[in-house]
């Protein structure tokens, strides 16, 4: 018997799991758990796959993290250090970026739903471009910055009408979406003449994106000509000059035994040859080619370590293995019915007369959260040595959207992450306390308990003043 | 037309919305949006109708809070001030509780994954019972209050074997459950059995949950039978009297106009002479009865106002109205399908000859979140006044497990909470801000920005520094 995901999971010489020459026993010891541990290394090589692979193929390449992935002010300038651009798409992913130092003229401004505070904190800061969603948010951008006497970058969203074959949720790029400015029913050209029309605004190029946990390369090959084709209208029709194109992300990753994610490279020989023929096709000068990849940088740098609170076993029907996390800090299996591997990190031994515990027996047991709700399961049916309280158990491929989605749910402090490169540890985000979550708490007067509530007068006083400030 | 849902909305002389006696205009002109607002009175009230109509009907009821529902100090005080015991499912809803003021002796501490600590920690502020989950957490228990000299008062949590009709994720007793010990395979006899026996616990009763969301009477009296027959068996084998029985919470509110929930009368009205007449017919004492209400305390009361970003209408599509939230302070959409009414706080007046705004043309749309994730809508295919740029629309019944599983996804701060009464509003959670985002991050110095970087010398001293601690 194995676990079913080695391609995740090495071991030194106690049996014991190791993550970035980390030996993970030792992680969960050392910080406790829950444990985010994100591989370095690892997220290097998924950058560098990306601007090499692209890089060998396409004249002029922008790689833009999809910081909604995995946004702390580390990450960020890790990914900036290997050449990527930052795509944010709130105000606060905007704030961690550029209070981490992140120059504000590699940034991407995303979102549906930009609120006019955000958009005038994005055009103070000068944010590299605003990829619009809406005429609404382009006309809000133009009187903005027009107040401001600056002219915005902007690039539009557009909905190609293509669908990835992916989970129902994270499906983008169909017609009725929030997202985007239709394409086949003309909305898309009304915009970039709109936009081309608006003082404060500059079009520079366009932007769409398919879909996540994508696993095929024809939908971005679709996507392309697609826009190729509308890029060709918009210039007959307007004079645009798509200065660049955008494709979005969407790269699957290997969550499981069971996923085969194409990578980089074969994206890239795909997508790049395409570009450059639908340019020569049309008559259009190449644009830059941007990609926007979050989970394909992270996921699978990412492993969550926790210990085993208890264990039930249900003769006959299933063994939970109760452990001290759950849908709080990986709300990804409620959610999105994700899979996920585990495996015991303190007894990553494989069955073989010379390894040490290969005489364990082993068992199918299922990985249960902490949270008070039926629905927060970790993992179904994963085999494993026989567990036992105490024991260290990792799931893997967690780099991606869960400290991201993570919250205070049952009131559990979110978990340390914790960046891993050549046997060091380095905290980039500290583990909530329980002072931390009682810190932005209010009682009111007339709700304290009696001991420390003021006496009646003072009370009525308060009161009164309080109203008068309504 | 109409808005869907009247019984959650009344409305003032200029056609906003009021809750509580407070404009709901004003209100998010005065603390931002989004913005969640909870109706002192309404939480009153639905305390008071379970230890009423209970009250009234059984000689010794206890209502105990799921407080997982809304976890905050004020809301804590409030429902112990209606007279309500408090359920926590963590060693942070604990502390909250603690910190708060609230008596530990009021407090019962439930979960299917505590963990050692946080066992301690509950051992040491002397909670009133442990709702035991597993044999495992039973033996852990003794053995720290044996370690601190003490006995700790238990319940276990036992699995009936019924299924209430409900949502998948949140359905609970049936066998298969990461929850509670299972009767019909003799397990939960055999927990009686060792509970008695061990030395430093004293078992109190015993506990069953049959679901969420349940609008239905008869699985909460089945379970009454279930549990008794039990009572008798073990009380036959072991001689245990049963001096509590919890029969759960569970039940359903009226998110919307299809929902047509039971109420804690007809609950009642159900589940006290079921439970006299089975402990006559078995000749057991009158167990008190333990009810753990925390959806339908705190559910109705509560409304989410936000700001309109955005309007996008796709012609004979649909239009989608973004507003500045989503699922990041609701993810109960995207988590259950839940669904949810919502209106215009600012234009609530209905269709007549003398009523402001009247003459309006209506609209269907879709209310989207501001995540960047195509699964993040609020609330589909809901008639309003055609919505625009910077009205403030409300979200109904968002009083549980909106807050409390709220996130900071996509880095959006949380809101604030506020409790309103008698036209007074009061903040009792203040809005996150930026700087509370990355208030944990921390940046390792070989990442930093070359600006703020030590020197080549200075930063090699510092690395070694830190191997050397590793």
């Amino acid at each position: 018997m194995n676990y079913r995901s080695n391609i995740h999971s090495s071991a030194n010489s106690k049996g014991h799991l190791t993550i970035g020459g980390c030996d993970a026993v030792a992680l969960a010891k050392r910080f406790g758990t829950p444990l985010y541990v994100i591989d370095e290394d690892a997220v290097r090589r998924a950058c560098r796959a990306y601007v090499e692979e692209f890089g060998a193929r396409y004249p002029n390449v922008r790689v833009i993290y999809a910081s909604k992935a995995l946004m702390v002010k580390a990450i960020a300038l890790l990914v900036m250090e290997e050449g990527l651009f930052l795509d944010v798409c709130s105000g606060g992913e905007l704030y961690t970026a550029i209070s981490a130092g992140c120059p504000a003229d590699q940034i991407y401004f995303h979102g549906n739903s930009k609120s006019a505070a955000e958009i005038a904190f994005a055009l103070s800061v000068g944010v590299f471009r605003f990829v619009v969603d809406s005429l609404d948010e382009l006309y809000v951008i133009d009187r903005l910055a027009r107040s401001k006497g600056l002219v915005a970058n902007v690039m539009l969203r557009l909905t190609p009408g293509i669908e990835a074959h992916t989970h129902e949720y994270i499906k983008t790029g169909q017609i009725d979406s929030k997202f985007g400015i239709v394409i086949p029913n003309g909305d898309a050209l009304r915009a970039v003449g709109i936009a081309k029309r608006l003082a404060n605004v500059r079009l520079t190029g366009l932007h769409c994106h398919i879909g996540s946990q994508v696993f095929e390369m024809e939908p971005f090959v679709d996507a392309i000509d697609v826009m190729m084709n509308f890029a060709k209208q918009a210039h007959e029709a307007t004079g645009f000059i798509m200065e660049e194109l955008d494709i979005g992300g969407g790269l699957g990753i290997r969550y499981n035994s069971k996923d085969d994610p194409i990578t980089a490279r074969d994206l890239a020989e795909a997508v790049a040859p395409a570009l450059i023929d639908a340019a020569s096709r049309h008559g259009l000068p190449l644009p830059s080619l941007l990609l926007e990849p979050g989970r394909s940088i992270v996921g699978e740098a990412g492993t969550t370590l926790y210990t085993v609170n208890a264990v039930k076993r249900i003769e006959g029907v299933r063994t939970y293995v109760s452990v001290d996390g759950g849908m709080a800090d990986n709300p990804r299996i409620a959610l999105y019915q994700a899979e996920y591997e585990a495996a015991l990190a303190n007894r990553m031994a494989v069955p073989g007369p010379s390894s040490p515990g290969s005489s364990e027996s082993w068992e199918t047991v299922s990985v249960a959260g902490n949270c008070c709700e039926s629905g927060d399961m970790l993992v179904w049916d994963v085999s494993m040595p026989r567990p036992e309280i105490g024991d260290t158990l990792a799931v893997f491929c967690t780099g991606a959207y869960n400290y991201s989605m993570a919250s205070n749910y049952n009131r559990y402090p979110r978990p340390a992450v914790v960046l891993v490169r050549d046997g060091r540890a380095d905290v980039i985000v500290e583990r909530e306390t329980y002072a931390d979550l009682t810190a932005r708490d209010s009682v009111p007067v007339r709700l304290r308990p009696a001991a420390t509530r003021p006496a009646a007068a003072e009370l009525a006083h308060r009161d009164s003043a309080g109203a008068q400030s309504r």
